[in-house]
């Protein structure tokens, strides 16, 4: 099983019997999501942005205005730290303490580089793909004046660790008869019925 | 209508008819969510955690291990980001450029502190009754160890701006007799069938 190496940055020391460091876990649960969030620093403070992503291989590709400060600083190389979190289940223990909560997050440190012509291309197509397969051949292509305002990002994905939590609640064995309900509420996420654009 | 003041660390210049400071609408996307994520400094490079917490008035709370090195960081005050994301749907546009992502945030920048005594009691009670009304009331209460080994953590919501994007896609005039479907395609989130704990 292909894993990314263990380094002093991915390494978890909390709760590690709940790390994964395999391939496979880190892009099934990079594969499922849409939304990730990137820290880094903005004028001597830390600050954090949501953004559509898409992996391709090993790495993570974003796009955004080729106007935006943000993605300009994002550009220039500096260190980042990416995060993308399923919550899966509500975990209600018998002790308040034990209450918990069922999920799948991926955390990686790195860095972006800009990606332009073909590469380029190729990463604006997957972005759509992501959304329908297939439908970057259907689209009107992206023109000369929008693909010179966006910007594409490719961040490779390492000093990567996966971490998850399975399963119903570990209550202590004193309150195993208590009388209040225990188990998991699942948070289910699906895709709706599509919604027609009025204007067709 | 109350608002949270605009400083110079929230606002929004990107897209900026999609930003909102008010009270009701920062505090609705808050308390619609478990999982926030928070960006900080870790040993000189940018640090990134997904947690649960929960909105108190101006103040979101969260709670973890005493023993966990993260936390201990955080409570030291140090500065941080926090983001709060929910997607809504994905917007399925007749040209590749115009695929955009319906969505509600929370973006802050703000410090953390230990609540101990009674806040920190009303905290964790706060913590458990988000995930069932009235539920801190029903399980077992937290005792003294189990007290001992927790730290709670409000953040004040300062800095603070909400971004939204609604409806369906913006295509070019000459795209819109294309023939490609467009719309969005809701993305519906909701608490699943609750499943017992087989212990009991």
């Amino acid at each position: 099983m292909n894993a990314y190496p263990k380094t002093g940055k991915n390494r978890i020391r909390q709760a590690p019997q709940r790390a994964a460091y395999d391939e496979k876990t880190v892009h099934a649960i990079l594969d499922e999501g849409y939304i990730a969030h990137i820290a880094f620093m903005d004028e001597d403070a830390p600050a954090i942005i949501p953004i559509n992503y898409v992996r391709d291989g090993h790495q993570i590709l974003i796009h955004g205005s080729r106007k935006a400060r943000i993605f300009r600083r994002l550009a220039c190389g500096i260190p980042l730290s990416l995060a993308v979190t399923h919550l899966d289940a509500l975990v209600m223990a018998r002790s308040a303490f034990n209450h918990s909560m069922n999920y799948r997050s991926v955390i990686l440190h790195s860095s972006a580089h800009i990606l332009e012509g073909e590469d380029k291309a190729k990463a604006l197509d997957l972005m759509v793909d992501r959304l329908e397969e297939g439908r970057s051949k259907l689209a009107r292509p992206t023109n000369k004046s929008e693909d010179k305002a966006t910007m594409v990002l490719a961040i490779p994905i390492e000093n990567v660790s996966a971490k998850q939590r399975r399963g119903g609640p570990v209550d202590d064995k004193e309150d195993m008869d208590l009388p209040i309900w225990a188990g998991i509420i699942p948070i289910e996420t699906r895709l709706g019925e599509p919604e027609q654009d009025p204007g067709q």
